[in-house]
């Protein structure tokens, strides 16, 4: 695994990760929020695509890998703490929930409920078939 | 501590947290990441300001209180998998991070380093005094 130094300065958590928030690119809408450890983010900076980690299933994730719904990282962000990163993206397929919804953030607390406000874009059954 | 069913169907973790991400609800600009125990997003709510969990010192943390940079909440958005929150707030002194930057996430990568690319608005050390 690479030495590099930017990647040493990312404060990793106890289980080797940091979170990840994923921001459009040009609309600076919050899209998803995921995680990395180091070798996601080593490999998302020299693809230039994104990889996190899922930690449901402990592997390396590769965005898009089964929907198609790739994400191009236009630039990366470290916050004060060194321990958050940004990603600006382009989204593929201007999806980026595994529900069909532009962003995954389609909950709002409305009158002490949370209601889906966001359109399904495209049917999941037709994302994953 | 209330029961209310909004509240319930946020998916906290292990230590009873939530990752909550705060967006400027004008600009979309990601200002903070930090993190909500169930106390403290009920306060947020009942309240209209952003109060978080300091992991560090384990206890409340009121946005603001000692910087005086509060955080109107705007709206209170929750992700598809009920587990990361968004906050579109207004940020009060335009400053929201401890820095004195605008926004946390001011270190950019290019060419292998981080580098600090936004202006330092107001002096720590003015803010903290």
């Amino acid at each position: 695994m690479s030495k590099a130094k930017w990647l040493n300065e990312v404060k990793w958590d106890d289980g080797g990760l940091v979170p990840v928030i994923a921001q459009d690119a040009v609309t600076a809408e919050v899209l998803m929020f995921a995680w990395m450890n180091r070798e996601a983010l080593e490999i998302t900076v020299q693809g230039g695509e994104a990889v996190y980690w899922s930690r449901s299933r402990r592997k390396l994730w590769r965005k898009g890998e089964e929907s198609g719904h790739t994400q191009k990282v236009r630039e990366i962000r470290l916050d004060c703490d060194n321990d958050v990163v940004l990603l600006k993206i382009e989204q593929t397929g201007g999806i980026a929930c595994h529900t069909g919804r532009r962003s995954c953030f389609f909950n709002k607390l409305e009158d002490g409920r949370w209601l889906a406000v966001e359109p399904v874009i495209k049917d999941p059954k037709e994302i994953y078939k």
